[in-house]
């Protein structure tokens, strides 16, 4: 895998924050995407465009992206759910549309109140916003390695439901362990699934490290042959709508272990390492990261 | 891989207890075993017979192994590092001898207080010293994935170590990441270039979490091969002579993440779950393992 690279997206300022009860500025989540861009990072989950009522920490989503006019050297997504959310991405000037369904039934109705197949419907029409907007537009399958309300689900259904979004001619295509889940074999079946169906969609994964199979799960989907991963700097993050769901991987434990793999990101972990403890501070609480509590080994040597 | 079976040594007496300050009791550490045992475990590394004025912790060492007598349904392991300690760990009715030999020069002497090379050559008599007295023996190569005061240890070093410790004929050889600080990739070079040599010994990893990549490496290890894994219930341990050295991979994560992924280890994960809380009310503080505290997924099924 030596020689590959693999592109990083930052979602702390949109996954990482959403579940924060502690309210953070729009200054801080500037700050946090400044931080992110000035480590290598060159594109950033920067916000969503959803119910604020439901999702309240994500209420300044207009004034974020206000905020990262002109920043022309990296791609910002917002997420939305509805034609309404797409509207209002596009005119706060997103380069990216990402969309949502999620692959058991009874969580995409906690996440968005309908079914599975109303999602799925709802994609096309968003899909062909996006595109006629001239935005790139990604999907991701939520809960594809388990659901926290109906348990397993099978790789057929995950597949299935893939298959369909795929119909709309996606960017990008990408499979979330939305509560942390799920195991390396997983991620060699899905992936390997999703490659058998052909087409030009790149291919993200989305992983939470709830059960210490993170790094384990990037692995492998690098081995699969991933393009790209989501990670959060300090490993922030957590769904509002799903229990126990803890932090997405910490981009500066993604980005150390890969680059000590010799697979390339671009990004500097020193400069993610001190973000995450700057955000430490933001949020007045320890995040769950790794690297950023033991070191970068080796540790860079002493100044002679 | 599916259908493998994964042999885990329970390491949690020794390696994960060594760094405690506060004194465990010999009846405590008995019933950490016995809940080992109970959950299916059939190999376990009890104690060390070492200096009890360097770890203090193991100046119980002839109590636990007294207490363990009669327990014929499952190997103990006693780390030795001299002759004197491999008398002891025979007359105390071990099962087999574990021998550490550092990598990196600098990290043996701060260990065992001789360099590596003086550390090869007592090897090979205590080898003798353990076959004659019938006892299987097993060599570990500490700082296989880098040391905590040389940095980067070449697997060119690894593996010429472990070509002379190979000459002893033991029944296994371990390669341990004693700070935490390898990758997958560094596993896969390793093991294969172990498996290289040829020869009969097994092949056994010990792995610490302290960069969120002990499982990927769990995950590499088992692809390239490895026949047993050392881990500690709870995740408890480190060592005492390695500066930010932090737990073992957890036993219960490890487990959980192997028979989801379809190979067996004949260990029942819930029992390791119900060990880890009870370790966690001994201690008086969190383990660091991610499953007792997330949950094992799925979870069981409600009664009716």
């Amino acid at each position: 895998m030596s020689g590959r690279r693999i592109e990083i997206v930052e979602v702390s300022p949109r996954d990482g924050l959403q579940n924060e009860k502690q309210p953070v500025s729009t200054a801080q989540k500037l700050e946090l995407v400044g931080r992110a861009l000035a480590a290598g990072i060159r594109r950033v989950e920067a916000t969503s465009f959803v119910n604020p009522k439901r999702v309240p920490q994500m209420a300044d989503a207009d004034a974020v992206m206000a905020g990262l006019k002109g920043r022309d050297d990296a791609a910002f997504i917002g997420l939305a759910l509805n034609a309404k959310g797409v509207d209002r991405a596009i005119a706060a000037g997103c380069d990216e549309i990402n969309f949502v369904v999620v692959a058991s039934d009874t969580f995409n109705r906690k996440n968005q109140g309908v079914g599975t197949e109303e999602s799925l419907a709802a994609w096309s029409a968003i899909a062909r916003q996006a595109k006629a907007a001239g935005k790139r537009c990604s999907i991701t399958i939520g809960a594809a390695f388990g659901c926290p309300f109906e348990g397993e689900v099978p790789a057929t259904r995950v597949l299935d439901v893939a298959e369909r979004a795929l119909a709309a001619e996606p960017d990008e295509i990408a499979l979330a362990d939305t509560i942390g889940c799920g195991v390396p074999s997983q991620v060699t079946a899905l992936l390997s699934g999703l490659k058998a169906m052909g087409g030009t969609a790149a291919l993200r994964c989305h992983f939470h490290d709830t059960r210490g199979t993170g790094l384990a799960n990037v692995a492998a989907a690098v081995e699969a042959g991933v393009d790209a991963l989501d990670a959060s700097i300090g490993g922030v993050g957590g769904c509002p709508f799903a229990p126990a769901a803890t932090g997405n991987i910490a981009t500066e434990d993604t980005v150390w272990m890969l680059e000590r793999m010799g697979i390339s990101t671009g990004i500097d972990v020193d400069a993610l390492v001190a973000a995450a403890h700057w955000l430490e501070e933001v949020l007045g609480k320890r995040p769950p990261g790794a690297i950023s509590r033991a070191g970068v080994f080796p540790p860079a040597p002493l100044a002679a």
